[in-house]
Formats: structure tokens, C-alpha cells, sequence
């Protein structure tokens, strides 16, 4: 027997999202049509709206319905002079969680690997570089993940700060090498925070 | 920081799906946001068609976007006389890949639970008899899962049997008891499908 094509259709959609496989999926599906059609309907809804909707904010990179972002349109993040970099909007988000970060953040959306094709530009490098040279920031902390790659960025980036004579920061404590900043606990990632050594003064 | 509403909706409507929690939630949206737009897009379009083109088959009620499913629509299967009852469209799916059952199926989509005020009529035993009633069929083969309210509706569908002088028989062996049957490998079902025993018999 085959299953009808809606259900086979939706069955291998589900598949996009990590961790879901093949029987995973067909559970699910099963689940939402016999237990809550309301729920699946208004998970589709929400996928194609967020999928449409969601863009990046102008300023800094990350995740934004508007042109800029809350904490770019921040008076108060703005007059702070702080820009944290970080590879992804899920970084942010779990440096955002420890509640004890006041300054901006620029989103690279990534790391350079030359192997992949992914040079300065492709991680918005540009961007950053000319709000390097606009002034207002007086420190850039590098949060790149602790990774061959994100070292490679961090450094690339340092080079770009001196350059600029902006001071630029690696964050360095409590981050086990090779893994994900996202999945630290809030205090692991304040420690890292709080023992920041300086790559490059003025 | 406030995650953008579109955002935030999302999160909130990836947890109508069973195992999904908060956490998985979020990087699910994140991986589609960063990664694939395009298989988040096609996922809500797949869930929406589902959620609305996927009813019942009048026949047998499992999921069919046609009046009657390809099972119930074979004539081979209509010959065979051999209804096999199942809870859901799981437990038929789980039988059909064993590749080796021919008959027809009756899908109750639950099963009696007088303390939900799930009754005989909410799991279609008012169409189940009037199948019975029609004649055609010479064998029930009773499905349910090994759990006391399976056990209940087997035995209520027995009576049923007994009334209409059909004979029925309950898979036994290799089901262990409190089991899902979906949960099942192919082997372990086509023992209990020979190994069932009668349980009422004309
Ligand atoms: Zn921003
Ligand atoms: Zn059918």
C-alpha cells in the first residue's frame, strides 16, 4: 500500500528539520492528522509567514521583521561602544539570555572558509569594516565560536580592528574547544565574557 | 532582547509536534531560517494541503484523500472476506509493511474509553456492523493494541462477531503486553498474525 500523496508529500517535508528522520516524520504526521489538525495547520502558517517575513536587520545582521533590529535601534546599546561579533543569530540569542551584555552585536551569518567560498564579503566583513571607520565603537569582542574557523575569523577580524585602531577582544574562558556557543550554560558564557583577553590595542 | 513575533509564533506553533520541546524548537526555526527557507516554505505549504485535503475513507475510515483508500478500492482485498480491525492508521500502516496480509482493514481511530466518553459510535462500530451485517465477510481479525482498552474493544467487537456469526480471532503471540503495535518489527507482527487464536467462532 501506498500512502496518499499529501501525506507522502508531508512526510518527507517534515524531514527538513534536524533530528527528524524518516520514522520521526511519519509519527509526526500521523500525530498532527489525528490528534491536532489546528496545530498543523497553524505550524504551516507560521513556516511560510516566518519564512517570508523574516529578513536581516541593516545594521548588524541578525534575524529582523523591520529594517533594523531592537538592539541596533537601542539608544542606550548604541552609546555603549561595545560590538560583540558572532557567527549566528542563535549566539546572540544565548549571550542575550545571560542579561548581563549591554552592547551592540554584528551577526556574521557564518565564518570564513575559503575551501566553501566564503571570503570577507560573504560574512559582511564590509560592513563591518565601514562601521569600524564611522568611529563610535571603542571595543569589538570577538565571540566566533572556538573553532579552527572561528579562530581564522576572530584573528581575520582583529587584523581589521587594528587597522581601525579599535581594541578587539577574544572571548576565552570556559569555552571548550571545538564546541558550540549556543548550547553553554548562561554562567560558562559570562566567565568566557568576564576573562576576555586583548588581541589587539592601540 | 524580544525574538521578532513572526519568530516567536514560529517557535511557539514547532511544538505541536510530539518530542519537540522549547530548545529543539528554537534551533529547528533557527537551522530553517539560516539554512532552508525553501524546505521551512515547502513544509508549511505540505502541513496546510495535509490539514485540509486528507480526510477519511468512508469505508474503512483510514486517512484517504479520495472517498475510498486504494485498500478498500481493491478488488482482490474485497475477495479475501478477511477484515483486520486496527486502533490507527499506524498500526494498518505497521501490517502492510509486513507485505504479507491481503485482506481488508477497519481503522476505529481510538478505542472505547467510557471514562473519555469515547463510546461504539465514536469509533465507527455502528459502520463495522453494519459491514458485518451486509455479509461478505468471514473472518474478523481483531488488532487492537495489548493495552486493557484494546483488550475491552477486541472483546466488545467479538460480541459483535458472535451476533452476526462472523468468526474472529486475536493476534497473540509476540505482542508484549502494554506494547505499542506500531512500535512492532515486522517478524514479532507476522507471529502474532499466526498465532492468533479464536475468540468466537460459528
Ligand atoms: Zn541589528
Ligand atoms: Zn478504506
Amino acid at each position: 500500500m501506498q500512502l496518499s500523496p499529501s501525506l507522502t508529500t508531508l512526510i518527507e517535508a517534515l524531514r527538513c528539520q534536524p533530528g527528524i528522520g524518516p520514522k520521526s516524520a511519519q509519527r509526526i504526521a500521523f500525530h498532527l492528522l489525528e490528534r491536532d489538525r489546528k496545530g498543523g495547520t497553524q505550524l504551516g502558517n507560521a513556516l511560510i509567514k516566518a519564512m517570508t517575513a523574516i529578513g536581516h536587520c541593516q545594521s548588524c545582521r541578525t534575524f529582523a521583521e523591520q529594517p533594523q533590529c531592537e538592539i541596533c535601534l537601542s539608544p542606550k546599546r548604541q552609546d555603549s561602544g561595545i560590538l560583540c561579533v558572532v557567527e549566528s543569530p542563535t549566539d546572540l540569542l544565548a549571550i542575550e539570555q545571560t542579561g548581563q551584555y549591554k552592547g551592540l552585536y554584528f551577526v556574521l551569518m557564518g565564518h570564513l572558509s575559503p575551501i566553501d567560498g566564503i571570503g570577507p564579503s560573504e560574512i559582511g566583513l564590509d560592513i563591518l569594516e565601514s562601521k569600524l571607520q564611522q568611529g563610535g565603537i571603542n571595543e569589538v569582542i570577538l565571540a566566533t565560536n572556538p573553532t579552527v574557523e572561528g579562530e581564522t575569523t576572530a584573528h581575520y577580524i582583529a587584523q581589521l580592528c587594528y587597522r581601525y585602531k579599535v581594541d578587539a577582544s577574544r572571548i576565552a574562558h570556559g569555552i571548550p574547544v571545538g564546541g558550540e556557543l549556543d548550547l553553554l550554560d548562561g554562567m560558562t558564557l559570562m566567565h568566557a565574557f568576564s576573562g576576555r583577553r586583548v588581541v589587539s590595542q592601540n
